[in-house]
């Protein structure tokens, strides 16, 4: 037997929130606490408090709805975030929330007995006006009192200023951490922001890893000369030292990657910059991901040494600087397990994948069994006021998502 | 026997000349109808007359030095230019126009019998502060009246106005033009400008061709995407187009080119340039040289089927648009075998090549038997203070061109 969730409720409050912080065409602003954000906080917890569930909001501003009948010990967490990035879509964080709700909310009404309690959260600043992800790594023990003192938004603006005002007290956002045997596992549905299970005609993607990634910003020196008088044999050409690296990066991929792995150059910078004009340098960012740590360092490796043979070859000087790194997270096999399960139980068609992008679920997943589901993003679209997904979509999402929820509040452990 | 220059009054003149316009350690700034060019026109003119040989000024400002003891029809012709690019070495044109005048005044000074009239030119804006080779190109009658109206300097200074405030006519520019029948032959000395014959250690160039060239600005349309979430086989990335076809370039110069081909990728724009976000759009010039005709069209066909195919393969929309065409000069074969035949009767060692930079000569040579000398330039420098080549490798060059210049106004024709 199958639990269902609520459509006409979940959609009613889906359409709700994609109003708050929208500006008509441009899509939504509702950065962490900017004015979208703060009536979106209203908003959901008069929804939890009208659900009859406890309203709880922690020392990092995360709010909770609770569903605890038993007073018992531990918890099962599930959730996104409701903030957004400038001119966003409707879906990306507000849907994993909202299913949260819809899903707690549904395990109280049908009374059915829990083992453990539930847990529907809003994280705090996910997509990052002061950093990103303030909330979800507050509650794993994952950020510095100095991170939140230098926290502050790309106008000026400190986060310890913002919160003030607005009533938080920022002195206390240490204290938002969870003791993990507190918690049980954590369950986030997100769309997926790429377009595999669009590409595929798939409705879930059960997430088994969070890629970690290595961005580099990456520097090539040769000569600048006359384009006309050099011969092609006399040059240091910095661009065509940047062509060949580019052109080995499918190789890279395949020798020292998964099918995981993704390389992009999305920077780049030649001078001097003129078409008669020999380039003697570029600049350029190299961005490299796998869910896999080892292959990740392998795919760094490689990385160097290509770049230093290319650059060797043709008399260029080679620097580069790291940018960030990123750890991949592998998802917990036994929550990633019951999810495959539910979704055969419900007969859904699922595709077992990576997240390319990054999510709370890996700042969880450091404290707890943690686990996610993915729903189809039409043709890949995010960040975008075009981001969509089907209503039928969302609901099979939503579902299963309840299913495994109900399975992780009541196994024994 | 051989003709010899007077090294000793040839090195004065450069010095001299050298220090006009010059800014200290900036280089020098004698662009067309300067200052600093004025008073160069001033200094040559009168070492022309204290040389006592003809000075003469045509209508497009263009100085010459006359020798010319039998009234002779036809005149052998000589010269490069004074003005120069700013921030320019001392070399640059200035060493073609002294070793013009060095060369007629030592014929008058030898007193040898001469069947053609020989005359040193300084050409008016070769480097292009009104679109450069304004002499030249009056000369060999290729200017029109439309183009003298148009022409005016980066700051928006008219060709026109700033003539007529120096007491030159623009009006009577056009009748520069020289009827070819009273032209012999006409010889350029310049420095090469690459690094060839400084890395040969060969103190001759005899040019055998001026290289024309094509430029395009192409545009290469694909899809801007998150490079987390899109896997490498769904992605148009217009950057790794770019790069694959940077790649053929060698193999485009092999099969369709000549050692003579250039091809350089100078000027590249990357949209819309964040490191998480595959590249939807790239912009880039491509130049390409040869020295042949039928090359540089065949070159420009494999160059758009490649870039086609590359952009088909990849899903990418693909835009070019001609900037500009300039077609390939051949010197001609009598006064470059005469070069040759000079220069092994002197003992020198000199190298075959093409020109990459464009020179007057590319003018004259539409309209008379024409030919170019190149002396070494250290490390292939130009357009730069630090040009320099030594007065070993110039006096070598000189001694050539004038017994070339003896050669061509003795001959019988």
């Amino acid at each position: 037997m199958s639990l269902m969730i609520n459509r006409q409720r979940l959609q009613e409050r889906l359409h709700t929130l994609a109003q708050i912080g929208r500006q008509e065409d441009a899509g939504i602003y509702r950065m962490a606490f900017s004015q979208g954000d703060m009536i979106a906080r209203e908003w959901l917890s008069s929804e939890i408090q009208a659900a009859g569930l406890a309203l709880q909001v922690d020392p990092a501003a995360n709010i909770s709805a609770l569903w605890n009948p038993n007073d018992s010990e531990k918890r099962v967490l599930m959730g996104s975030h409701m903030d957004s990035v400038p001119g966003a879509g409707h879906l990306d964080g507000a849907l994993g929330v909202l299913v949260a709700l819809e899903c707690v909310q549904c395990l109280k009404e049908q009374g059915l007995p829990l083992q453990h309690a539930v847990e529907a959260v809003a994280f705090t600043d996910e997509e990052g006006r002061f950093g990103g992800m303030i909330g979800s790594q507050a509650m794993a023990g994952k950020l510095t009192p100095a991170q939140i003192r230098q926290a502050k938004d790309l106008e000026g603006h400190k986060l310890e200023e913002v919160m003030q005002q607005l009533g938080f007290d920022p002195q206390k956002i240490l204290q938002a951490e969870r003791p993990p045997k507190q918690l049980r596992a954590f369950l986030e549905v997100h769309i997926e922001q790429g377009p595999v299970l669009d590409r595929m005609h798939l409705p879930i993607g059960v997430v088994h890893g969070i890629t970690g990634l290595f961005k580099w910003q990456v520097e090539l020196l040769g000569e600048s000369n006359h384009a006309g008088t050099t011969p092609m044999n006399m040059r240091r050409d910095a661009f065509q030292g940047l062509a060949e690296f580019s052109n080995q990066l499918p190789r890279l991929l395949e020798e020292h990657g998964t099918r995981h792995s993704r390389s992009t150059i999305g920077q780049v910078y030649v001078s001097p910059g003129a078409a008669n004009v020999i380039p003697g340098r570029v600049e350029f960012s190299l961005e490299v991901r796998d869910t896999d740590k080892e292959v990740l360092n392998d795919l760094a490796l490689a990385c160097r040494r290509t770049l230093a043979a290319v650059a060797q070859r043709r008399g260029l000087m080679m620097n580069y600087q790291v940018l960030s790194e990123l750890t991949p997270v592998q998802c917990d096999p036994s929550v990633v397990n019951l999810i495959e399960q539910q979704a055969k139980n419900l007969g859904l068609d699922y595709h077992l994948m990576p997240s390319g992008a990054a999510h709370d679920c890996q700042m969880l997943a450091d404290i707890t069994p943690s686990g996610m589901i993915f729903v189809p993003s039409k043709e890949g679209r995010s960040h975008s006021p075009k981001e969509w997904t089907s209503m039928e979509d969302i609901e099979q999402g939503a579902n299963l998502a309840l299913n495994v929820l109900h399975a992780l509040a009541t196994e024994a452990n």
